[in-house]
């Protein structure tokens, strides 16, 4: 059994407050909603911090820019390189056209093959052998879609900003993949508030980050079965240093649940959220976790979805 | 030919504030959200006021709640009568629970089945007079869903809303069906703001207001032909004197540009909305108005839409 990964936490509250001011000029000031419907549903009072109406339809606009707007001019010159096929992509792209400086980002050439594969561990790493190559050649940095700190300190201002608006939140949930968004809202969560609980939502198909916590280590996420495509990776080193320390636990949601909480987002908060945004709902529709009557925060992490695929049709 | 029908406008910008102010307790104050992409659509940047997210998912929550907390005590115990099938029957009813006073809504036998019939004229007929019987009966109040000058008022407010957020509009446009949510909006909008212009977006298929407005009289809808089935109906007496003298112009969208727009806004501003909500951005897209490089304040009126048949289905 491998000794537990260790990595020092570089990120304060004080280092996401300087994240908020350094891209609130660009970000969106998401909304947050309420539903009585819902509330219903699960017995709490939710608010949900509407991300899917951030910048590119997702928080990693958020990290995407405070990683962008944090290199030197000297850095920025020469570019900057990721490999995610999803939001973390569109979002660098858009980061690095606000700043106008190259980006490149490296694709799968089918990404929605690869989107419906649920094995993609050899995909990943061919693209970061691309990516390494990249860098060698350009000088371009990297931006990990998660574990970078500056990464993890842009999406921490998502539950900065819910937490202004609703500052009595008893809870807050947010989806777990690669754990950036997790990290992020903790740190800040736990700083503001240190009464609060924090929880992440993992479908149970790729339930990595779940069984990390439980271990003590880095389990990776080697067969990801999930509607959920943007929560099938694994933690990074440094995620998994916050989440350890910093999270009250991690709960699971069942495809059938994901699916319901999908369709319940889009009919009573009327907004288009995509599959991974409707798991912290999944899995209090599971009674996985027991918050009831108090006021629990969500972050609806984003909106790209196939409008013309929708997973209740059959 | 028939003489124009005439009758006195019975309410001002005062009256939408008085309204507003019986009504805000029990409303949502619901957001105003823009879209990069939609403006680049258009040309035009666009402020849109997200009635989808109002209480009972439409606009016609605003009216119906004046209309119900405007009844004398004696009045209100009677209770309150309506012949609508759609979101007024339903607004109708949560007014009413609100109020602890009976409702009765007529509905037809198979609400379906006529939301699919194109004619509906001889069921809204059997539907006034069962709604005349029960009035005759019980004593309740019928509340017109929008040939009323306390639902005027009501729907008056979302547009007060708008102008409070974004006092600089250039333009504002709103669906029209009936009336009653472009009177509210023309009256607000021309008094808080002499120099905009009020625009009402029809659908071809159901083009009554815009022959009425150019023939100086109510013509009627007799064939409604339109997915927008909230945007069936005929000018009232009240709604027309309304719209002739605020409004700048009433302008139609196919069917097509309908459905394209309704996509588009559940793909860039990420929201469900109603086809009869996208009928204003449909009216833009066909270049219908020219309102380039202007502000324009969009009312997306509601968002009740049956997830299992999508327009873009087939």
């Amino acid at each position: 059994m491998s000794a537990p990964a260790t990595c020092d936490i570089e990120v304060d509250l004080a280092a996401v407050r300087s994240a908020h001011a350094r891209i609130a000029p660009h970000i969106h000031r998401t909304p947050v909603l309420s539903s009585g419907s819902l509330d219903d549903a699960v017995g709490s009072k939710l608010f949900f911090k509407c991300e899917n109406l951030q910048r590119v339809a997702a928080f990693k606009a958020r990290g995407a820019c405070n990683a962008v707007l944090s290199l030197s001019a000297e850095e920025a010159k020469r570019g900057v390189v990721t490999h995610s096929s999803g939001n973390h992509g569109a979002a660098l792209a858009w980061a690095a056209r606000l700043r106008g400086i190259p980006a490149w980002i490296v694709m799968p050439s089918n990404a929605a093959q690869v989107k419906l594969d649920a094995v993609k561990e050899p995909t990943v790493a061919a693209r970061e052998a691309t990516c390494a190559a990249v860098e060698a050649e350009t000088g371009a940095t990297l931006i990990h879609p998660y574990n970078d700190w500056r990464v993890i300190a842009g999406q921490g201002t998502a539950a900065l900003e819910l937490l202004e608006d609703e500052p009595d939140l008893d809870a807050v949930i947010t989806p777990v993949g690669g754990g950036g968004l997790l990290s992020g809202t903790a740190i800040v969560a736990k700083g503001v508030r240190p009464s609060i609980k924090v929880y992440g939502a993992e479908p149970a198909g790729a339930d990595d980050a779940y069984r990390s916590l439980r271990a003590g280590r880095i389990i990776p996420q080697t067969d990801p079965r999930t509607i959920a495509d943007g929560l099938r990776s694994s933690l990074g080193d440094k995620t998994f240093a916050v989440l350890s320390t910093n999270v009250d636990a991690i709960e699971t949601a069942s495809e059938e649940a994901i699916v319901r909480a999908m369709r319940l987002l889009w009919e009573k908060l009327k907004m288009i959220v995509e599959p991974s945004s409707a798991v912290p709902l999944a899995v209090l529709l599971e009674r996985k976790i027991s918050l009831d009557g108090l006021r629990v925060g969500i972050i609806l992490s984003g909106g790209n979805v196939d409008l013309d695929h929708l997973p209740w049709q059959t």
